[in-house]
């Protein structure tokens, strides 16, 4: 069966509305994103207070731009890293929409925005956002080891972004960036056990995804200006490209991934960014307002996760991935 | 805007699968469950790799039973209770479709079916698995206190279920029990901190659905032969029916609640079952085998789900909860 979705109503991304922390918004993408904070606490008490109010800010920013009222919106479909998604939900609980929680690691931005465009593009509502975040200091402490340890980072490993993103699907014609297919990713487990090294864990179900897209859908990689893909980093990137030139679909000339595009390059965060909240806002600044600029025309948005827990860690398993892919295309 | 979906092509719900363990393979419903372990370890090391494999064993049996080949089937929509949905993740690992990952607590069942009926009715694909489960004893851990501490349970507490439940979901026409619309749940929070004290923190959250279905679809809940809500247990069904008769929608005589079918009645679980395998269980074994014998032609299925993490309780934050209702009907 093909498991490519062809969207025959082509859902708009009719606005994005994103949110970064300090280091996001000194890196070189900052003057992209709509909201900087340098404090990243943002005055909460938590940090995972903090990541879901940059949640709730992203959310509420795409529904104050697009003026669409809260009542019109037929669902919210978000995911975060937290455990039991609570970053997601309890920001949910301040807009009166329809929730979907969803969770693929950080591959959460293109499944949201895989799930709201299938339900606009069905007929099923007129409006859904798609949102995700990440903050480096909950993903740490959550993830890894107490902030106040400083654990030494090794160099297979990527820094989590402090930042949240959120889209606009709608029904509404005009001249937006269009979704025009889905492939939802299947999950990829290549036997990696190193915790701290999820751009190899990640890249195989990357290139399984963006071979069956190519296969599916007939197109060749030259059809997009890019295929962008979510949090791979640096050494994830180039075995992504690797894996997908031994399987004859060739994606080095206009490959690119969040989590090597969002940092200036020093040694700290070693691969780059990661984190559901690196695509979500590269994506939603960076790329979209490429798009809307008409700098780029085709854009396949390629987001990887992760599928690990802390305690399957523990109890020996490896990391299996999984990585959803949405293409968006506006005319040239 | 409307939020209650009405199914145009009426997906069918082929064929269900369930797994339970040893308490509820010796309770009231049991004998309608296909599997039950009487080692609650399934063989394995750890409790969440048994979960894991009830899960795997619930969506396998689904296959099997449908003889649908994996190839043919076009996602598998699953969640679970434990951090970062690893019972589902490590699950789909093992079998060749589209993953989506999702997570609304012990609302999981509802949503999996709502968003897999939207994607079969819409012709984006042919079959999906919706599916979900849980374990005592990994929940137990994970949410409350060591397995080995003993602690005792306060009287408003439900007892998790042990089980999976898999559900599959197709555009195969025939005398099968069809999902007729769908109305995605919205977070409600009154305010609720007792974490053992799940069935209040819900009620809320499914009257608001239940009401909203109801009014959004003009019918009335005498339309239903039950209105079957996820896990609300004793307290929290009495609370929901009350909540309900307030605000002019009766569903006093056609309420069922899976948290208080499930078990028989004894101290040691108080207000019953719970879970995101509760209402996979009674759903795709009990209710569904009911309908198919045409005991019952008509169902609102509210699973419900409480939004909470350790972590939120941990920082003084309240209980938001949700639940999504499926309709399932069948010709009489």
């Amino acid at each position: 069966m093909i498991s490519t979705i062809t969207l025959k109503n082509k859902p708009s991304i009719i606005e994005t509305a994103t949110v970064a922390g300090p280091k996001e918004g000194e890196s070189r993408l900052g003057k992209f994103v709509d909201k900087i904070y340098y404090d990243d606490t943002l005055g909460e008490k938590t940090y995972e207070k903090a990541e879901c109010k940059m949640l709730s800010y992203a959310i509420g920013d795409v529904i104050s731009k697009t003026k669409i009222k809260e009542s019109e919106i037929g669902a919210l479909v978000s995911g975060d890293l937290l455990n039991q998604i609570i970053s997601s939900s309890f920001a949910a609980r301040k807009f009166n929409a329809p929730y979907i929680g969803v969770y693929n690691a950080c591959s959460t931005m293109a499944e949201a925005y895989a799930i709201g465009a299938i339900l606009v593009d069905g007929g099923y509502t007129d409006n859904v956002i798609a949102a995700t975040g990440s903050h480096f200091s909950t993903a740490e402490r959550q993830y890894r080891y107490p902030l106040e340890l400083g654990a030494i980072r090794p160099p297979q490993s990527q820094w989590t972004v402090t930042g949240a993103g959120a889209g606009m699907i709608s029904s509404r014609r005009g001249n937006y960036p269009k979704i025009t297919s889905v492939t939802f990713g299947k999950v990829i487990d290549f036997g990696v056990t190193d915790a701290n090294n999820m751009g190899a864990a990640m890249a195989p179900a990357a290139a399984d995804t963006i071979i069956r897209h190519f296969k599916e859908s007939g197109k060749s990689p030259d059809y997009y200006d890019l295929v962008v893909t979510g949090d791979l980093g640096a050494l994830g990137s180039r075995l992504v490209k690797k894996i997908c030139f031994e399987k004859c679909v060739d994606i080095d000339r206009n490959h690119v991934d969040c989590g090597e595009l969002i940092y200036n390059i020093d040694e700290e965060e070693f691969q780059g960014g990661s984190g559901a909240g690196c695509s979500a806002v590269v994506f939603n600044s960076y790329i979209y307002k490429k798009i809307i600029k008409k700098e780029i025309n085709r854009v396949l948005f390629v987001a990887t996760g992760a599928l690990l827990s802390t305690l399957s860690t523990q109890q020996g398993e490896s990391i299996p991935a999984i990585a959803h892919a949405v293409s968006i295309e506006t005319e040239g």
